[in-house]
């Protein structure tokens, strides 16, 4: 029972992947005050019925007993194997303007196992300042830099137009994940992963909810 | 036919809706250089199945010809339209911190119809200072600046601990749809939507999906 929830399929969803994380966020801020959490509250918490919750982690092994819970930081623990954050991930980041200093302050990423370990730019005015503690570097020297720092993910925080040559670039170098804030889609070859963050596409979707429930109560 | 694409319950799923948002990025991408747009385009575009991109559009009215694909600029309409960004809609954001900054620099949220009418803060120190153009206001001032600016959508970008908090004040001055960039599930009254954007789990994610690919690999 050590092996990463799986679906009925062997494999997990997205959806589930990310529920995991979800389920991880809240059960990491009980794990220091208190010793256990329910699948009710944890269902609460993250918007899911009581049974999903259930569902979900009766697959990561037998963590909860009736009518006590789950020990919470087992269960951060099991959730962190299960998503593959129990070990530290070495990141780049690529394209340094506000989003990435802003993601540069965010204490999020290094709280939940990530490391900048590099940063990098195009822009001969920005190559050599220091941000954060990081010197920018050029992307010339990106392949070298990710063998030497061993980094295994990148983020792009480029424009559109530069996105997929900078995604080539970090591909070659050997990153195999990479989270793009560019607001178009990157091809990669198979074996590496893209997660997109189209913050304009968020807010159009949050602007679909608002409008669509707007549409509900004037058809009411 | 003009109605917003429903699925077979009169309804569009969140990640139907989703795709018609990555539809729309792409078609707008065309729709000032040239005439048309085929449904194997748009499927590429997307990482969908042509015939997924025939079932989301055929909803939308008869955009199409067989052989000839859409009409990009007819196709952006349309889109925007079963989106609910055939309009303006006005935006106030609270918490002016790095992120925030980074948003407001972020050309795309005007591109796509938003307007950031107004920022928010509770700190004495941030509050009377310009950021963008616009005078950061005391969130005391919110629920008569969300009438005065006629707001219906907020960002909130504050720590976690102040998320609800803030969250409260934002739907008790009127606003109807909360973009959460806290890494917290806040709550709200039915009639209000939230799109939460948790950058850390996304990375999560993206360690998951490098995760699950490297077992794949050694697996085999």
């Amino acid at each position: 029972m050590s092996e990463p929830a799986p679906s009925s399929e062997g494999k997990l969803s997205r959806a589930a992947a990310q529920r995991l994380s979800q389920y991880l966020r809240f059960a990491r801020s009980l794990a220091e005050a208190d010793g256990t959490v329910s699948s009710v509250e944890l269902a609460e918490a993250v918007g899911v019925s009581a049974a999903q919750v259930r569902r979900d982690l009766a697959s990561l092994g037998h963590l909860g007993q009736r009518g006590v819970g789950y020990d919470a930081a087992g269960l951060v623990s099991a959730l962190r194997k299960a998503i593959g954050v129990d070990r530290r991930w070495r990141v780049v980041l690529v394209g340094v303007g506000n989003l990435a200093r802003a993601l540069l302050k965010y204490r999020g990423f290094g709280e939940h196992g990530f490391d900048v370990v590099g940063l990098f730019d195009t822009a001969p005015a920005t190559i050599g300042t220091v941000v954060e503690g990081h010197r920018v570097e050029s992307i010339t020297k990106l392949t070298a830099a990710v063998s030497e720092l061993k980094a295994e993910l990148g983020v792009l925080t480029v424009p559109a137009e530069a996105a997929q040559g900078v995604a080539d670039a970090m591909v070659a170098a050997g990153l195999k994940g990479l989270m793009n804030f560019a607001p178009v889609r990157i091809r990669v070859p198979s074996g590496v992963s893209v997660v997109p963050v189209d913050l304009a596409i968020q807010l159009e979707q949050l602007a679909f909810a608002v409008h669509f429930h707007e549409i509900e109560e004037t058809e009411q």
